[in-house]
């Protein structure tokens, strides 16, 4: 049986990252998709860790060759969705979680229909600046940037399978699982099993 | 917001009863729908606890009204689901759960098209006849004509919206209940809450 794909994006400040990182603790055999990206590698970083680090020409290659279901340019670099490791895992039987924002959600909802889409958005859009002034991190400019970029994001939310409110994240993270262990409960990926039953 | 209304079938042995214990433990809140049948209350049964006890002429007025979602005949007796309480608990916020069978469930999917289906099979048929037989409380002719029905109900199974499968029951039970967690974190049901933030 193969796994499912899920897409998870919203706002920055609404806790994704951490939602996601819930689900992986409570479902060790979960891929959480890597992105590729043609910016240099750091000192820190590994290549297939924090990201594939490939070449500019390599990267519109794979584009070229419908082996990216989604990227984007941002700053003169590219970053993207590999579908490599992703159909890997898939065929695998893993469930794959990917953050993309909503464009790379409408790029991977045509590439692979059959994803599960969901949007988490914040208790209100107050709480979200809120949590983002309380980072104290960035310029006030940087701040009103991002938050012009999040109420953007909040515009693609009803076109998304599911809405999961981040107040609680311990009740956001069991929703986002519930979400998954639905999809894996609906006939059309059950009804094999009857099918399948030679005693029925 | 209003509830939503949840239709659980499956072939006799499956173990829907015990599934639905499961929910109603977890969430004190749900309502589990009582029927309305014709037939002679008996001495331990209490109106409106094991059965609303109605005359056969108010069943075919209910029937002829729209307010039953779902009924049949058996041995000369009506038995349906009254639409009056299953509304009145939904408009009340809570979630209801109808124990039908698949006849059933066309009926109310037919009234009700926000409801949402789910079908209950066990590991294999050949652990649902063991079951059956296991139980030594009925006769052969009986336990073959439950067989041939439960066959019939499993030809419906592609029609319901979830398959459950009731190997181990907490983990069935589970997934019901991911089932409902998930149905109330659809885009549909949820976009309001973007909608009504003054913050946004």
């Amino acid at each position: 049986m193969a796994g499912k794909l899920f897409v998870i994006s919203g706002p920055s400040g609404a806790g994704k990252g951490s939602i996601i990182e819930k689900l992986l603790e409570k479902d060790p055999t979960l891929y959480f998709s890597i992105s590729a990206t043609t910016r240099p590698k750091r000192d820190y970083e590994k290549d297939g860790r924090e990201y594939f680090f490939v070449s500019r020409e390599e990267f519109l290659d794979r584009i070229e060759k419908g082996q990216m279901l989604e990227w984007a340019e941002f700053a003169g670099n590219y970053y993207g969705t590999p579908a490599g490791p992703v159909d890997e895992k898939l065929r695998a039987g893993c469930d794959v979680v990917l953050d993309v924002e909503s464009h790379g959600m409408y790029s991977v909802k045509a590439m692979r229909p059959d994803a599960v889409t969901m949007f988490v958005y914040p208790p209100s859009f107050a709480e979200l600046e809120k949590r983002l002034r309380n980072r104290k991190t960035e310029t006030e400019e940087r701040i009103r940037s991002r938050l012009e970029q999040s109420r953007q994001e909040c515009t693609h939310a009803e076109d998304y399978d599911y809405i999961i409110i981040n107040d609680d994240l311990d009740i956001a993270a069991a929703e986002a699982a519930a979400v998954m262990t639905a999809e894996k409960c609906r006939t059309a990926e059950r009804l094999h099993i009857l099918k399948e039953d030679k005693t029925l």
